[in-house]
């Protein structure tokens, strides 16, 4: 198999774009392409800054390296949530991330979970009804208070997290197998920042296969947490993803269509205005000052209240 | 297992709807819920007269006796296509199908289309350049052209067809996967009639599981063809039915959800209204005076006399 770019051996062959290419020309191709999306999706410029969700997996680790390589000025975001699952999970995330950003001269913000409220996520989703048997909706509800709070108190202008296309496309296929009007009406690889104090958000490889994304970081060297998060296993998103790729195998391509064409479709008008559920104005936290949805204490608040 | 209604030996058990039922309550059961849903979806009323398309197959034959069973005033139209494939499929469908009506004493209209055009599908699709390797687009087009015809010639005032559960949820699969916005807004479980002369139509049968339909047809002693369309193999349709089989298998009730949540967030206002890029007003076909999209002759005639 030749590199379709000039002629050398290729290492990544990409059925759905037609496409095969050596390890010199991958690494080229990749970045142009993420940000080739980045200016079609006017996610950011140059003159903003910018701040990286990351976990210490090749996703993020890549997208951060992506950025940083393109020129963007781009800080580290980095949330300790505690978890071990007999694998130092966090730990070791923590730790690659570190060395990451260390390699680079990057400026990565840390954010311990357990240091900061007191206790790490598993014990925190066990004091919650909803969190009894799996921690995943505490510690995105987490996740998602500390990255916003980062981001507005650090003044910058857009929050980017590592979301590919594999992401993308199982969370669009399950809200299109439930017809969640609001998710429907929402999902767009870039959000408008709101008031009061709700951060604007990017997800620059919102087009790109996971599979491109592992290449990337092996052929780049990037050292990441090879572990999913222990308790990802079982989820609805891993079985939707598994869905897909079935659908990918007897279709190379698929996945991507299902994406790219309700991304168009939505721009060609699809969706009432109005239909989204959520698109009245947000109010501020009562606590903690962060957007929330209905009057009083935001959802985060009255979680760790209840923990306390 | 017991009927969950009297307490007898159930022979259906439905796991979507938690319910088992004895034969006796499972063939008022199905009818029941037809009624309920041509009420619902306001589909036609005992003051219409109805044009059932009857294939031989269990879903339009049991459509057939199920509106017959419940007082309305429904006809028969079979369409011969003239379709062998080795196992004789049309002669046998037209054969169980007209004794169905024999023994009911109802009326069926038969058309066959190699008398009435001169060619059986196959022939007429291997001539045009879409029917080169499978004839079922000029299938489609054929039948819902003499459906059209029959339903505003003989002045009914709704055609029904026995698209189940399964058929709408694929079909609404299919344009999910490629976001067909024209098809998302349209497909409804009951369509209007539109000027100049397109019937109005209906699925009675769109909430019911394909394999319920199968018990009923069993049940009541229905004789069908079991024999697929020869030409069905390998269809997308089929494809999408085996992946939302494979979710239905995973989390019983899936397919009903998928559909109904979907038809929920429609009548919700997901849609833009004027989304649909079909929605402008239909021509009347210069040869034939049946509706198309646009000013001139229709698909189905041009078809034809490209034929001749």
């Amino acid at each position: 198999m030749k590199c379709n770019q000039c002629g050398g051996k290729a290492v990544v062959q990409m059925r759905q774009h037609k496409l095969a290419l050596c390890a010199k020309d991958f690494l080229q191709w990749l970045p142009d392409q993420v940000e080739r999306f980045i200016k079609k999706y006017k996610m950011f410029t140059h003159s903003d800054r910018v701040l990286a969700a990351v976990s210490g997996g090749k996703d993020s680790l890549s997208l951060w390296d992506i950025l940083w390589r393109l020129g963007y000025s781009v800080d580290g975001l980095y949330i300790g949530l505690g978890i071990d699952g007999g694998i130092g999970y966090s730990d070791e995330s923590r730790r690659l991330t570190e060395k990451f950003a260390n390699e680079r001269g990057l400026r990565l913000v840390v954010v311990s979970v357990p240091d900061v409220y007191g206790e790490a996520i598993p014990d925190m989703a066990h004091r919650t009804r909803r969190g009894k048997t799996k921690p995943c909706a505490v510690c995105g509800l987490t996740k998602r208070h500390i990255m916003n709070r980062i981001a507005c108190e650090g003044g910058y202008d857009v929050l980017v997290t590592g979301h590919n296309l594999d992401d993308e496309a199982a969370a669009l296929f399950g809200n299109t197998l439930n017809w969640a009007t609001g998710h429907l009406v929402r999902q767009w690889p870039v959000l408008e920042a709101r008031p009061p104090a709700l951060a604007r958000k990017a997800k620059p490889l919102c087009r790109i296969y996971e599979r491109e994304m592992a290449a990337y970081a092996m052929l780049r060297g990037i050292e990441y947490i090879y572990d999913e998060c222990p308790y990802a296993e079982g989820s609805k998103s891993i079985y939707y993803k598994e869905l897909l790729n079935r659908m990918e195998a007897d279709r190379p391509g698929a996945k991507l269509s299902f994406y790219v064409s309700f991304l168009q479709a939505k721009e060609n008008g699809l969706f009432a205005p109005h239909a989204d559920p959520n698109a009245e104005s947000l109010h501020a936290c009562t606590t903690c000052g962060q957007p929330t949805s209905a009057p009083g204490e935001c959802a985060f608040c009255r979680m760790t209240l209840k923990v306390k």
